[in-house]
């Protein structure tokens, strides 16, 4: 049975239906396509997969589309892909009225959407997110960019999407590795802000790893639920929404140390997390024990929760570029109870480098 | 005596202040730089006339600003230049609570806000246009944006300045060439809805022409409140927006057919406002004294009114990849009479061809 969650963002308000085989429902698709047109943006891991079913579903609703297929991996999230979209766009002559399509993961759906906010200074989008991390994480709130050799997605944009379709029979394709690293986020809206959530999920984590499709459902729903609450509350990240970002400082300096790519984003996530939730114990937050019960639940997905060894200063170094700087001063998410994450201004650099030393062994 | 004119946007509102010296008052700026630090972006013709100026302003008010000095020209309006932009921002840590100012003419406001939109997905903007063009044309109505091989302005966003400072004195090291492309988008406005604004400009173009600052003032803030009123309307181009476009299709095709950069936005426009005044005339809505006398007016501001003989084939061409074009058809802003504008889709292609034909000798 399919599920429909409404982001509540105004006039920005959009729909996530979720469930097996919604990728197949045309009539989900009626009235965000009124011009008989589409893009699609995917990838050569993709495109051989779904791109064929969903041309099929658009057929059905008399749309045209035109397929833009892009070369995979976050190495590829960069200025030189955004052109290769643009000019695909201006070579089929899309135009204002016509929608993009995201077909793949994160990275396809941030790079389609912020080619969707500055193609022609903005036209309409539509994500079809066919790994859990894009489900439970890109899909809801907005985000769009791409990297710069400088950092991680340091360009881009706040777009939201007419309708999100999370097709669960597409994690089916799904290697192990990105499953699991999707997993991360989905552990990571129960320790921020739903103990209940986090339950759930250590009883039910041998069901979501064998692709259970009902266990599944009701996790990317939660998920997505948890993510849009946050996101309603504050759209452009000014204060609640930050509290999303747990284990992403640490994280986005192991991506950005190890050079993007080498480590998929949500096993940076789960080893920052560690880091966070180490930071965590010795604010006096966490007791050993809590910590031990989420190093076991990301182990048991599959994720790491050592990180790699970058050093102190490279890691200082790194996570100073990080968006969430706020006047030359570091903040971290960090958690001050298991399921209530919270943000905290002036940790004491000693506790930090003990984090930073503490976590890659 | 400075003029202060509200660009009405509900909680996207702002103020534009015109006149001579507004750019040394540090008291205009006040409230737009609570973090005591800026990014300039200018180049390298502006830089040496007016940086310091601006340097010294915001050091009047504490400001330590982070210079950004590009290549001039709309040549460099691409995707390179916005990565260098980018680069430096990143290089000198520059937060999302960072304003970044636009000092220079069209070329650096379209792309100084494209960067403030995109940069970490967003961050503060002011612009201080010292073109005549971008006082009267790019500091109202958000428009940012690059060129892309295929076509002009392709890649950009809606985003608006939190204030806008128009100089009058800057105009004085304005080159005549770039004065009169100015006046062409001055003219427009009279064209488009003003009557008796294009009387004005009929009896005071002299005077405009001597650079005399109490009429240049008038012109800019009743440029401004022309553009103003209708982007008040239609904020993102889908009705009345539009004709402020008269000229644009046929002057895009001049821009691109020479190749970017060869003529001057302002005299396309004035050569393309020619196309659109013959192609009113053989519609019947024009007769040939009123045609003849938009002629002179812009031939006593120094414009060009005979267009490049690209072609026809060329023309039509460059105008089908127009942002204006709906359905596949083109759409065109004519002169329903003098001081006012319409949109007209449906050009007999006959009349179309004869235009093309006869406006190039």
């Amino acid at each position: 049975m399919m599920q429909t969650l409404n982001v509540e963002l105004a006039e920005r308000s959009y729909p996530i239906h979720i469930g097996s085989g919604v990728l197949g429902q045309p009539e989900l698709l009626t009235g965000c396509l009124p011009r008989k047109r589409a893009a699609i943006v995917t990838n050569t891991v993709v495109a051989p997969l779904y791109l064929d079913k969903l041309q099929v579903t658009l057929q059905q609703l008399g749309v045209e589309s035109v397929p833009v297929i892009l070369p995979d991996g976050e190495a590829c999230k960069n200025s030189d892909t955004m052109n290769l979209i643009y000019s695909a766009l201006l070579s089929s002559r899309c135009e204002r009225t016509t929608p993009l399509i995201a077909l793949g993961g994160g990275v396809i759906g941030d790079m389609t959407g912020f080619a969707a906010a500055t193609y022609l200074r903005g036209v309409p989008f539509i994500q079809i997110p066919t790994t859990l991390l894009s489900q439970v994480d890109s899909s809801v709130g907005g985000k769009t960019g791409i990297n710069h050799p400088l950092g991680k997605n340091m360009i881009g944009a706040f777009y939201q999407p007419q309708l999100v379709l999370a097709d669960t029979d597409t994690l089916n394709t799904l290697p192990d590795k990105e499953l699991a690293a999707g997993m991360a986020e989905v552990i990571k809206y129960g320790l921020i802000r739903d103990a209940a959530f986090l339950e759930w999920l250590e009883q039910n984590m041998d069901l979501l790893l064998v692709r259970d499709t009902a266990a599944l459902q009701y996790a990317i729903e939660r998920s997505c639920r948890n993510k849009a609450e946050v996101v309603a509350l504050d759209e452009r990240e000014s204060g609640e929404r930050a509290l999303l970002n747990l284990g992403h400082t640490f994280g986005h300096a192991i991506e950005s140390g190890m050079g993007y790519g080498k480590w998929l984003h949500g096993e940076a996530v789960a080893a920052g997390t560690l880091m966070a939730a180490d930071l965590s114990e010795r604010l006096g937050w966490l007791d050993a024990g809590q910590v031990a019960r989420i190093r076991r639940l990301f182990q048991r997905a599959g994720l790491p929760v050592i990180s790699p060894d970058l050093g102190v200063a490279a890691y200082l170094e790194w996570m100073g570029l990080d968006k969430k700087v706020e006047g030359g001063k570091m903040r971290f998410v960090l958690l001050k109870e298991m399921g209530r994450a919270v943000v905290k201004g002036d940790v004491p650099t000693e506790l930090l480098r003990q984090t930073l030393q503490a976590c890659v062994k």
